[in-house]
């Protein structure tokens, strides 16, 4: 890191904030789980991800938000800064960009990925109503790129599981 | 913008930083010129890029460094923000990163930058040894992507001056 006066921890906040603008997602994915009794597994994850040869900014974020793991893509040779923990996500990920919040149209993605983060911390993806209701507000964060499921998919996974539950 | 405390200055200035080392690009270009004395034209730029969607971080970095512009490109849906100006980027851009330094590798393309623009700013691009040296400094910068013209090819043009000057 450069020495320089006006890089203190509030400067790093910002700093951050504005990399994750250009450079960051708010993910929540799904994916189909015969086994699980929701039927649906969810994640949420928060990311930064970067050519290799430019990793430093990937350790900054992993130092400062204190949370997160930095791994190889095998396909490319591009590193990503993840953090999947729910406890982290609400703990550190949400609190930082709530005090430095970004300043594009991506932070109505941030604002729907913090609330369904909420929604999961309380347990509401166990739940199959509240499940339905995370997966359509997933569907309206922009900046996803290609989703591997359909909504419709996941939901009539979902509607699946209540004429499962209704015949046993 | 939102309304935040933590958004003075000093905090924009950090935030557009970061969103600069990760979606920036300092470049210097080079075009044959048959006509001119030099026979290379020399351009240099900071440009930011962004979809059309989320323009308002490019609308910032106008606003803020106060000067650029900020154009569609035709072939996608995506916008530029471009600051082409010898006496903006002298003025305006490059003391604003030394203010709020990079903090990835990218940070030594932008030393470079700065040194080459220094160099143009000085008329040093109009003399072919110190033309030569701009090229090849140039030619050092990494994260510029396909480059359209190869660096012996343009030092070949330069050569081809010396004859032309040395016939006449």
């Amino acid at each position: 890191m450069p020495n320089t006066p006006a890089l203190n921890t509030h400067s790093i906040g910002q700093y951050l904030s504005g990399y994750a603008d250009g450079e960051g997602s708010f993910c929540i994915s799904f994916s189909p789980r015969p086994k699980l009794r929701t039927l649906l597994e969810v994640r949420p994850s928060f990311s930064v991800s970067q050519n290799g040869d430019r990793q430093e900014v990937l350790k900054l974020f992993q130092q400062y938000l204190d949370c997160g793991t930095i791994r190889k893509n095998p396909s490319d040779r591009t590193f990503k800064y993840e953090v999947r923990s729910i406890k982290d996500l609400i703990g550190k990920v949400i609190p930082h960009f709530l005090k430095y919040p970004l300043l594009s149209s991506k932070k109505k993605d941030f604002e729907k990925f913090a609330a369904l983060c909420r929604m999961i911390y309380e347990g509401k993806h166990l739940k199959q109503d509240t499940l339905k209701e995370i997966v359509t507000i997933s569907y309206q964060m922009n900046g996803l790129g290609a989703r591997r499921y359909k909504k419709q998919t996941l939901l009539n996974i979902l509607s699946e599981d209540i004429v499962y539950a209704s015949s046993n």
